[in-house]
């Protein structure tokens, strides 16, 4: 699926590089390696899913459209991929999400529907839209065709590393529900089998990384209040944690702050804007050392889709020399 | 020439990617694509000259060493290819420049030699210098193995713009000396003959402008004292003006103000950073489309090494919307 899925992205879905800087080698004691997928149209790996979601439908079944959840990354993945098909999107956002990411996903050509995150219940509002037009509901990471978009990225690392001469080295990827995740948990297992994924989230938000730990689902106390907001879901995946369970390594998990410091470091030495959740595995290659065995490190980097202030703080509270 | 350093860069030269977002497209009433040459090694194309002026030296002059003058990009980009040769490299920098550029420079390895602008010479110092020890001068522009380096930018994109089915645009180049511009200008001419570059230049210092104009090389009435620093130079250099005004189209003359506007909107719909000289290139796209007469538009954006104060400027002062 992740290969048809590759084959459904030529000349629409970008090719993001896989960067690297000494400065940041030095201060991570290892060779570090970043995938750049911030890049990404959109500004982050949700336009892949979003892309191979709506690519896999049947003509008849997409022209009804589609309707997608989302307060931020998935909301512009699927509401770009939708126009680039030529479709109608229905967005369903929390009245309360920043302007410009209400306004881009409008610009974008999708139909926002607003509801109150207090009195309201988006699932109900999207269920009953979804019903009364016939639209094809997609997911943000339960949903294998997205999981399968996703992992085009892991298709992407292993063939750019091994160019470098890089077969084996723990792939750290910034994780919510898990459909970065898995997706490319299962690309390398079948193309690098020597790299190793190891989900990376913040503290007091690593579900994953505590349901991994007891082999069972684990639930966040909260799901709001961090700023690393698009990596922020109440539990993995029904779909995405039996194969973070069976192919990943131990989550790791990073205090905010740590992630503004990685963004100030992407900023000065590879010249690409991240978000703090975007920044999370850059963070831990850089900061947690310690907890890496690898000689050989790489970090996918997404999205990118920050508020000016917070990338202003990120510079001036934590400059990178 | 530009053929063969491509050749010596495989595996060490970074190719950059071609982005576009329709937000941008929007704006400018065109599409526009943005070479964003500023995820190169050390943040700007000047890596690529560096790497193929040291690449072309004998083996024997090459283990003697290399020598350039600069306080910015240049200096980055020839003591990181020094590096990667395993060569030694000295920099002969102002003693003013920003402490980061100098402990950047030094901590590439090279050897910072520091001069005061204000009493001393910095090509007396360094041909002292590079006489003394036998090492071999690689001129910021001037020099025929630093244009072809430059040049393969061009390569790329009349390559990526194929692919795309972009084979007829104006294309934009942030220009100082003109090694950049007069590089891809030569590789767009054997490569996309309907390609057509443009210099832009900012406000005062437009040497490069008039000097089309009239035809003969006309000189800056002053060299300090603009944000776009990494491309203001005194007059064009005597390789490259004539080769700019056989091949490319009339200057384009940016205020600074739109550098600072463009770097917010390449914050936002790129995810890149950009200095403000290598803004300009996009500034002239967005905010100056009279000017332009092709449909599609392709500009070169470098280098990303700017200051975090002057960064946060931009975003606060003028956020994109």
């Amino acid at each position: 699926m992740i290969r048809f899925a590759e084959q459904r992205f030529l000349g629409n879905v970008r090719k993001t590089p896989l960067l690297n800087s000494s400065f940041i080698d030095d201060i991570a004691s290892r060779r570090v390696w970043v995938k750049a997928e911030a890049l990404q149209h959109t500004g982050s790996f949700k336009f892949r899913g979003g892309w191979s979601a709506i690519s896999s439908l049947s003509e008849e079944t997409r022209q009804r459209g589609v309707i997608a959840f989302s307060s931020g990354n998935h909301a512009q993945g699927v509401a770009l991929a939708a126009r680039m098909h030529n479709i109608s999107a229905v967005i369903v956002m929390p009245a309360d999400a920043p302007s410009l990411k209400i306004d881009n996903t409008r610009a974008l050509g999708a139909e926002v529907v607003l509801y109150d995150r207090e009195t309201e219940d988006r699932e109900e509002i999207g269920q009953t839209i979804a019903k009364e037009r016939n639209l094809t509901l997609i997911k943000p990471y339960d949903e294998p065709q997205v999981i399968a978009g996703q992992g085009t990225c892991g298709l992407e690392i292993a063939e750019q590393a091994l160019q470098l001469g890089v077969d084996a080295a723990e792939v750290l990827v910034c994780c919510g529900g898990g459909g970065l995740t898995s997706g490319i948990a299962l690309a390398l297992e079948a193309t690098a089998p020597n790299m190793k994924v190891r989900p990376v989230e913040p503290v007091n938000f690593d579900d994953v990384a505590r349901s991994l730990v007891s082999g069972e689902p684990q639930t966040n106390a909260k799901t709001t209040g961090g700023i690393c907001d698009a990596i922020i879901t109440p539990t993995p995946g029904t779909i995405t944690f039996p194969i973070m369970k069976r192919l990943c390594g131990a989550g790791i998990v990073i205090p905010e702050e740590d992630c503004l410091r990685a963004m100030s470091v992407a900023f000065t030495r590879l010249k690409i804007v991240l978000e703090p959740g975007g920044a999370i595995a850059l963070a831990a290659a850089l900061y947690h050392k310690d907890v890496i065995s690898s000689e050989e490190v790489i970090c996918i980097a997404s999205g990118g889709n920050v508020d000016p202030k917070i990338f202003k703080q990120a510079l001036i509270d934590y400059p990178c020399k």
